[in-house]
């Protein structure tokens, strides 16, 4: 069993989501009785987003609310759907009377609570519609998805949906915008090591000490591959490659780059996994107008890394380098 | 044999420090023939600041060169002091005429051999001082140091006394008030798991699966006790009451509060952490300024938590609050 920096398994969520809040009083809260994180200084006279899962991918979903991003973020046990009561709770604390936008992970119990709780808003008379984030060009369908799953890809939505709302657009505007990022992304992980939910006793899954999984999921779902040990610069060219290939590029392009820890990787390990991607795109002649080395989409412990290419157009360039007060975003 | 996101073991530094480059072209780069980051738009008309130590610390420290902060950092090898021609290098390509602060952690071969590089800028008529951080309440004396260890706290040197040269301050200035920020900070580390340097075939040190080591130091030095794992919250009082015990805190005083993860500690534990944090200093009346809440300064993979409290008066306060490009200390 893992050692784990925890109090009661059962009061995990709660407790980070509480500790989130605290590290930035001025700027957050926490709603009574709900493990949900809204900014403190409501944001009138804009379409508000709201994003959301299970917990266990810090610093998604809580990390990302703020100006420029999301107006709330509603946290489910650690990988487990939030309800369609905590998201409708959501909904009502941010809605300002512009419509409200989800942006929903392409997960069954996702898709299903955040569409039941649009629902219940839309029957007391509040505007919502949502997005569905499936980047991750790994499988088709997985453990928990019909068709592909939504991973770090999620966090470019946020940003650019994020900074389109705050420019003032409508929520048919601000929809169209994350859909054409969501049209735009891919991503791909590997894992090294496993992680443990807290309430569980053994690992989600386990390899073996010269073994990693390609292609994984961010709940340690099975990927594409279970292969030796490689060298670095063949596991980010393997990832890499299998983004490129999922969407037509030309050189003269322009893309963002995302290196993604999944938790328990070292940084000495990304910036080494960027380095490599970097290569790659220079000698496909594809511009990194931007580029993300960190943890932004996490499976608790697990080590591994993921890489999202986000390819983007004049407006979404724009957006992306818009202002936000998320640090990790900037 | 722990699996690691690498090539060559020989080269990681190197690699490192490149993908480090690449992340943010516009800003950094990287000095022909050394492991050394110096800002892309020499500042010219301040005193500039110089830090490095081993590497396996990222971000620590190449992460913190950018304005407001670091002008260069020297890599080391993996936990490896890095040599006095490395750090006479940087001292030659930072140096504007206003002198050079070096800020050197307190392990004995850092010491030598900053303090040699110093001589040789001086033989070359470059004013160079330089400040020694020693904020580890764990231990007194250690595997690597006479005195105590610099961990963490380090990163509130390099803001602070950032922020001053930045200001325009000259040398002396800019070493009384990094030095001043070395008289109110204090830290305290423990370890769940430890880590593994790439050249190595086996772990640093090792601890049972029910066992955590309190005090330790960022390359796993012996710290002041093993003991069984305890829940979160009482891990954070025995850190934290530590570090409180070392200076006089009174009612009313402001702190900085730093929740540093090791490497491998996943950002939902370290939320949990600030909560135990924040709800004792709120006890006993002292008033948080601001909380840093992430990887700071790491042990490579190693998983635990150090935290740090830097006491402010209304010029440090001043100071850590001033403009910095480094995003993870705005």
């Amino acid at each position: 069993m893992k050692k784990k920096l925890i109090n009661n398994p059962e009061q995990v969520v709660e407790e980070m989501i509480e500790g989130i809040v605290m590290a930035t009083p001025d700027k957050l809260k926490k709603l009574d009785d709900y493990n949900i994180v809204v900014r403190k200084d409501k944001k009138e006279g804009k379409v508000a987003l709201v994003s959301g899962g299970g917990s266990g991918h810090e610093p998604a979903h809580a990390g990302y609310v703020g100006a420029g991003m999301l107006d709330a973020a509603v946290a489910g046990d650690v990988f487990t759907s939030p309800t369609p009561d905590a998201v409708f709770e959501a909904i009502k604390a941010v809605d300002t009377g512009n419509g409200v936008l989800l942006v929903v992970k392409n997960y069954t119990g996702d898709i299903m609570n955040f569409e039941m709780a649009a629902e219940m808003a839309e029957a007391e008379g509040i505007e919502v519609d949502h997005v569905v984030v499936n980047d991750d060009v790994a499988v088709e369908d997985s453990l928990y998805t019909t068709g592909r799953r939504g991973v770090a890809g999620t966090i470019f939505v946020h940003k650019i949906a994020g900074a389109k709302a705050a420019a003032g657009a409508d929520l048919a505007e601000v929809k169209a915008t994350a859909e054409k990022v969501i049209d735009n992304v891919r991503t791909k992980g590997m894992a090294l090591y496993p992680c443990r939910v807290p309430a569980a006793d053994e690992s989600t899954f386990s390899l073996a000490e010269d073994e990693i999984e390609l292609g994984i999921g961010i709940h340690g779902e099975p990927g594409t591959e279970r292969t030796e040990l490689m060298e670095a610069d063949q596991i980010v060219e393997e990832l890499l490659n299998s983004v490129l290939e999922d969407l037509p590029y030309a050189e003269g392009d322009n893309v963002a780059l995302m290196i993604n820890g999944m938790g328990g990787t070292p940084l000495m390990e990304l910036f080494l996994a960027n380095r490599k991607a970097n290569q790659m795109l220079q000698d496909k002649g594809i511009k990194i107008e931007k580029t993300f080395v960190g943890e932004y989409m996490t499976s608790l412990e697990m080590a591994g890394v993921s890489i999202t290419l986000l390819k983007l157009d004049a407006e979404l360039k724009e957006l992306l380098a818009a202002a936000t007060e998320i640090q990790i975003m900037k």
